[in-house]
């Protein structure tokens, strides 16, 4: 589903049919229902109406429309784990089956045992053995086959419900007045490309190819018939957290965007490297300030800090100096999840 | 300039007022005007018709039509150099000034005295230091607005016009039709990414997010006044010929092709790949056989064999055996450039 166009003809029927919605105009009460009115909010559509209208300084031509979308902790709850991680470990006792020595072997033998406790443990470098076993080594067929599938069927433990309903209503609806709007909209994650990939267009209406991440290589290679198929490898491409978000934005993207969104120390060079380009443009950052719809944590105002998504003090005062946008979940947004 | 919209809304509004183009449908006998009739143009009409032609059972949703094109040769005259080895050459006096020791170096000292014989013989890993010094080092706005300056400049020795103009008016014209028909098209090239992507938007109509190429990595830094850029490295991320080609189109598009088009060996196993899979795919090889409007090239059908653009009897038999087209320059096309 390739919503940008399917919108577009929406727009542009409503426009022969009603006569009064022009294209890059929008209906400001109504774009955003599920946010409170005050300076988030009304930073979103000073933005919009600023660089759509044709006959304002700050227009952008619509092919320059680009906004990127830190998704843990940004366009979805990742909290207290990201769920791609949850996938990982979901997966190691298949690896185990297909390699038994793996068994008695480290990070392994701790995540089979199931203690919480002691995978909470795992240094780094364990965890990355963990990743590299269950993200790589095979087709990028198969692997996007296991990812469904187990999309399908895993439910997070709070809200017993499946990962991709987590999304935040919010700013699903931001996505949405964008693109109507004529901006494209990239997911720009920490998380792992090939893994986002399965599944932006059903949940976000974004398809592949707007979806940068954390990227590995692939090999080309030809089954026993003869037909070619590619290998997921273990050589890194792209991490794509802290500096690597705009290195990976001039990889993939290959324009500055106009826009940014994230809500962690690792969102940083993006949203500075949006904040200063020509013109208008938007930066926010989403404080995680609401224990009781969804969590609280960041050592900014006071709250916990987590090893996720850290939304520092100084990550705080760069915002407040520079023009960026804090979001609270807690007084902005009238509701978060759907 | 995003023609699709565009397009698309023009396709749409002469739907509304003729009340008889339908989307979807094509005008047959308008598409492609510099083809002649025969085998090729059959190939790419039958194509379009099967895949967006709601009623057929081979039709393709419009968000995973996809099509890549090799450029060198296949979207515009590779012959007798690339022309982006005609810019790396040009910049050496450049990276000589600024770094006099370089002057009695090779191959830079090869390069200065302007010997045309002697640089022909420069071997592969002296025209990489060409390459690595000319491409990289400087941020990515200096290198855009440096290439762009060039290409207004430069002329193609034989044709006295600028490189710019030399595109294939018949390809051109696919890449419209697919265009109109829903499909988005990419340029996946082993020329450098970032080269291709100055002038893809206003030469082919298509913008930089939509160009794989040859890319190197960036380095994120900040200036002395504190501003965020990127500067262009010499670690190479992805060489886009080859197997690295479809390594390429999953890396920055994610999908699969529907159609691909190039020209020599090294789009080989991106026609292979495009070819594998399911349902109507189409994979076309241009034949440099036309000596008089363009040049005459490569070993099939006894044509002299050249460094670059490889058209190899074994790609001419891959081509036959695997139903892939070959595209006659002489024949098919009534001509060549515009």
């Amino acid at each position: 589903m390739e919503i940008t166009r399917r919108e577009l003809l929406k727009i542009s029927a409503g426009a022969v049919v009603a006569g009064t919605v022009r294209r890059g105009s929008f209906a400001a009460d109504d774009s955003l229902p599920s946010w409170n009115e005050g300076a988030a909010k009304k930073a979103i559509l000073d933005f919009v109406h600023a660089t759509t209208d044709r006959a304002r300084p700050k227009f952008v031509p619509e092919p320059e429309r680009i906004a990127t979308f830190d998704q843990d902790g940004t366009l979805w709850v990742e909290h207290p784990l990201y769920s791609q991680v949850v996938y990982c470990f979901s997966r190691v006792p298949a690896v185990v089956k297909a390699k038994p020595e793996l068994a008695n072997q480290e990070p392994f033998k701790t995540v089979l045992s199931g203690n919480k406790e002691e995978i909470a443990k795992l240094p780094m470098d364990q965890l990355l053995k963990v990743l590299a076993a269950t993200l790589t080594g095979m087709s990028v067929d198969t692997f996007e086959a296991e990812v469904k599938h187990w999309l399908d069927k895993a439910r997070d433990p709070r809200w017993k419900r499946p990962y991709t309903e987590l999304t935040y209503v919010p700013m699903v609806e931001v996505l949405g007045l964008l693109r109507a709007n004529g901006y494209k909209s990239y997911i720009v994650t920490g998380g792992g490309q090939d893994f986002v990939r399965t599944y932006s267009e059903k949940v976000y209406g974004i398809p592949p190819e707007q979806v940068v991440g954390t990227a590995g290589g692939t090999s080309f290679g030809y089954d026993k018939q003869g037909k070619p198929f590619l290998t997921k490898d273990p050589k890194l491409l792209l991490n794509d957290n802290n500096a690597g978000k705009p290195e990976g934005i001039h990889m993939m993207i290959g324009r500055q965007p106009y826009a940014a969104f994230g809500n962690s120390t690792g969102d940083r060079q993006m949203l500075e490297y949006t904040k200063a380009g020509k013109g208008e443009r938007l930066a926010m950052l989403l404080l995680h300030d609401d224990a009781e719809r969804e969590y609280a944590y960041g050592p900014a105002q006071g709250l916990p800090d987590t090893k996720i998504g850290a939304f520092t003090q100084a990550l705080y005062d760069e915002a407040k100096s520079n023009g960026w946008v804090v979001i609270s979940m807690k007084n902005d947004w009238k509701r978060v999840l759907s």
